[in-house]
């Protein structure tokens, strides 16, 4: 299977926390880092998610907000990946930021040319990826 | 009433799943095919929404996934749409991909330039658009 | 702290419904305008969100819909902000459209190429932006 979401993160379910409609996924990724889904309680059933199964968090990049200036201001974002900016490519309307995690993974981001400008992003900056746990897609291989 | 939000499919609300905060919305559109969504407890009481009742589902076409080769994996996405690409539309930074429904309709997708890469989608070949039942919009006519 | 998020409104929270997994967050931003937020119970707890307490939405221009024609017809997205548009900035694929609000405000939205086509978008037409609850990022001040 393919698919146009550009980031992709294998892990392991560490959590499951179930609501009526919603259940709330907790992902173990590479580097111990964590990612929070929301995903509804049919798709839980249905993957088979518990706690050790493998799987995966696909979030589309145009789901994922730039974080520069970090002064300790709270977001409810429940992920939030923090490395430096490794590419910005600007387009007419949108620009892609594309920042490398310590870990050494990566997480694109699309957002305004205006927001990139604003934010000042060039290569080597320190940045944030913020996306909401509603956002994140769980996948398990076939 | 018009909007931007480019697919737009109209049905007939199947089933009503009540939770605490969000409600889940079953829709039947052209063709049997189900759609999925989540909205608040509010709008599912204040659009009258209930079996039967005939409704819409709005989808932004940045909300949509597309998904090629596929091999089994399962995803949470409760929604999927499979077809074949009829329209490649390339930008700077994104791309707008159309895919063809078996019923007659179609789905838009805005994904990057990477990924529309990354996956050769090109006329004809088999695709499925993917959406989370947190991206889609319930409306009803007046 | 700076976000990418082009769409950013202080207000005061003036209620907060509680979930199983998720909770709704009602603020009250200038004007008197209300915005809903659907975010996690933990991130309730960890923003300390509470009637009275400031913060601040924060809306990517991405999930944005724009709507025009306003003939009664209802959504469910439970956040619509009615304005005048402002500004029609046209990419290859997508277009940035910016709606200037009553209150002295704007909201930018990204929409596609063929859409802002399709609804006739020009500097001083009335339209009302609109974005799901789920859409919106909760913040609080440090």
């Amino acid at each position: 299977m393919k698919t146009s979401a550009r980031n992709q993160f294998l892990g392991k379910v560490a959590a499951v926390k179930k609501g009526a409609v919603n259940d709330e996924i907790d992902l173990e990724i590479l580097g111990g880092q964590k990612i929070v889904a929301i995903i509804t309680r049919e798709s839980t059933d249905s993957l088979g998610l518990r706690p050790g199964v493998e799987a995966y968090a696909l979030i589309k990049a145009s789901s994922v907000i730039i974080m520069t200036d970090d002064d300790g201001a709270k977001l409810s974002t429940r992920n939030r990946l923090a490395g430096k900016v490794s590419r910005v490519q600007p387009g007419a309307v949108n620009t892609e930021v594309v920042i490398e995690l310590p870990g050494g993974g990566a997480i694109a981001s699309i957002i305004t040319h205006e927001s990139a400008k604003a934010l000042a992003l060039e290569t080597g900056k320190k940045a944030s990826a913020l996306f909401k746990a509603s956002s994140v897609i769980i996948g398990v291989p076939n």
